[in-house]
């Protein structure tokens, strides 16, 4: 171990959680108490709170090889910011729980709360608990994120109506593509000495996977320009398990476009160098942390505006089933292929 | 495998969770919308919420070749209500995240769950949310709390004055002779086939261990008694560390006595059986989850008159430090010798 590295057991579980979360600031008002006591206090008197968590384990959702640990708190953090945004609520407060095995040092943690606070300072969140435990294998992390909503602004999945649009924001597959490369350059890397990975040209689809971003200014847009999503889900496991999320949610059914899919062009390259179906990635990928949702077919014109939001189909009756409509007018009945963590 | 049970990756996520959380009913008013968004929704429009969290893992916090599924989950729950008791609120709504290894079946998750629905069942909580995922080894287990409190009765840590009296719910050290007595009986059974662990006579320390409960019924009879205790804990790293916690947050010392502290008679002949010190595991040992608090000296009468508390100190100036005074009138310096996850 390099001698400047510090082990974690020279400070023990308070002396570790005190030096983690010493220089995060409380930013809401919503924060009465952060971190400090067996609880934090929280003041909702004329919000709704929304409560989500995630559980990130080291070899099942992300790799160490790859992923720098500053990149892995933001991320980590940003992925619960996103399921408040999906709910139109303003995310608030985070605890975050950590199992570390034997192999990190507090220098290594503070790495990874580093990122965590980037993303609570860039998004306005504040930290307010949490826990530490040694883990016998790998790197754990459990965050729940509290939001904040009026009652009346709050989406669900479940209010999409027959004829409404769908909506999604940014671009799909990248971060997937991201990933294919990431593994691709590690496994060359594992052959070769002095191996330099090729990552020019191939900026966007790696920033997707390691550093992406949750969609508020969508949330924000939609808001100030007056829309209201009669659903919304974000976009992590893939647009074809999300879709069916909301058909299943709503009871309906849905067509969407294949050639309105939106895509980056550096996807597309990614996709045709490595001989895979672009359209799988960009459907099935996941964790695009995008938006996706829908709006009364009268307001075509309004998001239409809004920068950064394609419309791909729209809903119908639940007997129509949901499919994907192909660019030769063929329909492929959508399927979750989404990941599934437990399949061997 | 036993051909009754049912392989995980058969389910998918979505599955799993559908199937977990179908049974689990609402309680709370506090609770709008429970599992099945990206979010869960809450009302505390007129309380303050109290938000705590707990990471649980294989191999460093339970064994599974001594503790049962059912008893793990329902302790997991309790674990947590106890931080919200400890802030003098009452538990609303949990989250359930499972990192789950390639061995366990679903009938063992929801061996597991029934367990967090007994524990919600009794203390009247929701379980809201939660993620699931496969792990690489062993169980992880991540729960976080939110609780209610008017503003006005919310107890923290650091409101202990001089001369307040020092006070304990139920008695201590019995969960961890409980654990000691478990673990030899496994290192005994493992030497032997035929092997029938001997725990008559000494069932009140296993449950204890295995089946602790929050004291909910504590904060209802001070409630009842007109009593705000001025600073409260819950007891689960060990009595010192935790008296430790509220002298620094506090910035007052104390001194408890060590003929007041309260044991329970099995737990004094297991302690003698081990060859172990009484005291060390009464104020060392921890998973107690009893509650430590201060009351102002005026209060005396009142508080000895409820049952299962005991007092068995008092704050002092911060100068005098915290310690222990044994029946022979020494004083011996507290040390948080509580568990530290993180010592090899």
């Amino acid at each position: 171990m390099d001698s400047k590295q510090t082990e974690i057991s020279t400070l023990g579980e308070f002396g570790l959680i005190e030096r983690l979360t010493k220089d995060f600031p409380i930013n809401n008002k919503t924060t009465k108490l952060g971190v400090g006591d067996d609880a934090a206090i929280l003041d909702y008197s004329e919000l709704k709170s929304l409560v989500t968590t995630d559980l990130l384990l080291e070899g099942v959702h992300f790799d160490l090889r790859y992923v720098p640990l500053k990149h892995l708190g933001y991320k980590a953090a940003i992925v619960n910011f996103s399921d408040v945004y999906a709910m139109n609520g303003i995310p608030q407060q985070i605890t975050v729980s950590l199992g570390i095995s034997s192999r990190f040092t507090l220098e290594h943690i503070e790495e990874f709360y580093s990122g965590v606070k980037l993303a609570c300072e860039i998004y306005g969140v504040d930290l307010v608990g949490g826990d530490t435990s040694a883990s016998m294998t790998g790197l754990i992390i459990s965050i729940t994120c509290i939001g904040a909503a009026k009652e009346e602004n709050i989406v669900l999945r479940s209010g999409a109506k027959e004829s409404d649009l769908i909506c999604v924001s940014g671009d799909l597959g990248a971060a997937y593509m991201g990933l294919q490369l990431l593994e691709r350059e590690n496994r060359v890397a594992a052959d070769q000495t002095d191996f330099q990975p090729q990552f020019a040209g191939k900026e966007y689809i790696l920033e997707r996977q390691l550093k992406p971003e949750a969609r508020r200014d969508i949330v924000e847009m939609l808001h100030a320009n007056g829309i209201k999503p009669t659903s919304m889900i974000d976009v992590s496991d893939g647009l074809s398990s999300e879709l069916l999320h909301i058909c299943k949610s709503s009871n309906v059914g849905c067509r969407v476009y294949e050639e309105k899919i939106p895509i980056d062009y550096q996807t597309a390259i990614m996709a045709e160098e490595m001989n895979m179906n672009l359209y799988t990635a960009a459907m099935n990928g996941g964790e695009d942390y995008e938006l996706l949702f829908t709006v009364p077919l009268t307001m075509h014109d309004q998001v239409k505006k809004i920068k950064g939001v394609s419309v791909i189909g729209y809903i119908t009756k639940p007997e129509l089933g949901a499919a994907l409509v192909s660019n030769d007018g063929k329909e492929f009945e959508l399927q979750a292929q989404g990941w599934n963590a437990f399949k061997p």
